[in-house]
């Protein structure tokens, strides 16, 4: 609690500039024209933290908005040692093969201190980085989680510019970033592994809520008979949990990245659940709510990011804090001298 | 969360007056004196959403602060149906007859909607209510639970400053309103039935962690075998939590408020706790970090209160919403805009 307050006060962690900053228009053409060096450029200026990178990767997005393409959003969670990354691998060169465009990105909440990836500096899914329609990004980086989550967001609709059909959002199933990814996919695959249970593994009982579908990877081998039976207990827990908004029936399948197994069925449930939900207007109606929680949350940020950046609050902040701290203010007054610090009229408007 | 917003908007559902207000000075001498009436009166002044009633009671709280009177801050939670209310008047009567001064209070974060109490009208422990050293009242209304929580933090100061020196909160263990409770109190005492393991009880595991005690109630009768079981279960389960920052050691107990069973032991804990934690440093800076979490609560909900309140942005929020919703306009662009309107000068400072 502590420290994420912290890590909002004091957001300069990356605030290094973007290395060599394009002219809008460079980056437009470069996005539209799906030129993936510049779209990885783009994604670099939107994680930026600086005033003159957000302010044309503001203009940029809304350039982008204009061409109106959009994509299929999946999220893909699971804990560390699940087969994620070998997975979306997979998953992703399946998809390219089958003539679809492919983006994979990565939100990581955990990379926030060191800045890394989630694979730190290996390139990531080798095979799939060099398709020619394929494009993966490391995580972004940034010093909290909504950040990252908002720039994950922006991400996405860059790669929708450039036209990707699909796009991938690796997420490690710790909880915190998963409900922030589901208010920006389509669709939430959970991987889980034969065997334990999804406590066992980490896994939130939220997060096996969350899932649209649930996939037993790794179910190869002498590992097989096992993940049969996991399936068949989330087959049977799934029927526990109340249903999803969507009125769509979860359910779980079976795949190994080994030998490719599960990957043209859990694609069939993914183009199953699209037409479900276009047809009983789910689709649109959670996109709508999407992008307002999207509106509410940036208001949010920016506003305490302004307050926050005040001078006259940045100047008396550790301050008043102490004072409260010590107990020389009561909070309430604490609050009451930085608001009015802000120079909004002090006025205590109804909660 | 949609709600969350929607309720943090539209905060109008208590917006009643007071009915008979008071001045200042008659509150805090009524207050200052334990004049129980007027303590009452003060309470609901807290919980009025009226600018005038919050700015009174801001000032009345100020000047209770002067009296630097402060209590042994106690949370008790646990399901429905644990029989919080029955131990916590007996615990209540046992600490009177000490010669301990006691107020309870309590927050629910299911009243929101029917302003209603826990026990909605009936008189809340009748036999405690009625004695001269002690004040009971129900919980706080309040439209979200942010508010609830701020509103009981700050009944919690009134009690102190009319000289209580044990305030017992209760709260329903649902998990919502446990964090916060826990940011209010120095002690968090967690009822569980026999029998039935906290997850069956509706307890979030999170809340188990949470307790500084866990006491196994209504261990009479027939049932007295089965809390000893249970008891047992807990002390080996509380084993393997990481350590409280406190260094306090968890443990587990007994209790029937039918025989007035385990009220000595509970108390003698309590007792026990507040030394170890005031010997290691852990209470004074627990307070402190509590007193730093509320400063910091208070302005992001002002913050938000003064945005959602202000003309403006009020005359074009639902406009700007419904294009966001409808895909004509980005959530960045509505909120630019209605950052724009709100007047603070438009700049997108460091995230």
């Amino acid at each position: 609690m502590e420290e994420s307050k912290q890590s909002n006060l004091n957001p300069n962690l990356f605030n290094h500039p973007v290395r060599k900053s394009l002219s809008l228009d460079a980056y437009l053409e470069g996005v539209l024209g799906n030129n993936r060096s510049i779209l990885g450029q783009a994604i670099t200026l939107i994680e930026s933290n600086r005033l003159d990178d957000q302010l044309k990767a503001e203009e940029l997005l809304v350039e982008c908005a204009k061409a109106q393409r959009t994509s299929y959003r999946i999220a893909i969670t699971g804990s560390p040692g699940v087969g994620k990354s070998t997975f979306i691998e997979s998953l992703g060169l399946f998809l390219v093969e089958s003539g679809l465009k492919v983006a994979v990105l990565a939100i990581d909440p955990t990379s926030s201190i060191t800045s890394g990836s989630i694979l730190g500096d290996k390139t990531r899914m080798a095979a799939l980085s060099h398709h020619p329609q394929a494009f993966v990004r490391p995580s972004a980086a940034g010093s909290i989680l909504g950040g990252v989550a908002q720039k994950t967001r922006q991400a996405i609709l860059l790669c929708e510019a450039a036209g990707y059909d699909i796009i991938l959002v690796e997420t490690v199933g710790v909880g915190q970033s998963e409900t922030l990814v589901s208010s920006m996919v389509d669709f939430f695959l959970l991987l889980l592994l034969p065997g334990a249970g999804d406590e066992l593994q980490g896994i939130k009982r939220g997060i096996v809520e969350m899932a649209d579908f649930i996939l037993i990877n790794k179910a190869d081998g002498e590992r097989e008979g096992l993940a049969n039976q996991t399936k068949r207990a989330y087959l049977n827990a799934l029927k526990l949990f109340p249903p999803k908004d969507s009125g769509w029936p979860r359910s779980a399948g079976l795949s190994s990245a080994l030998n490719n197994k599960g990957l043209a069925e859990v694609w069939d449930k993914m183009k199953e659940y699209r037409s479900f939900t276009i047809e009983n207007k789910f689709w649109e109606a959670n996109r709508s709510r999407q992008a307002e929680f999207w509106l509410f949350e940036l208001v949010d940020q920016k506003l305490k990011a302004q307050f926050y950046n005040h001078p006259k609050v940045k100047e008396q902040l550790s301050n008043i804090k102490q004072q409260v701290i010590d107990g020389r203010l009561l909070p309430m007054e604490g609050a009451r001298d930085l608001l009015g610090l802000y120079g909004q009229p002090h006025k205590f408007e109804e909660l």
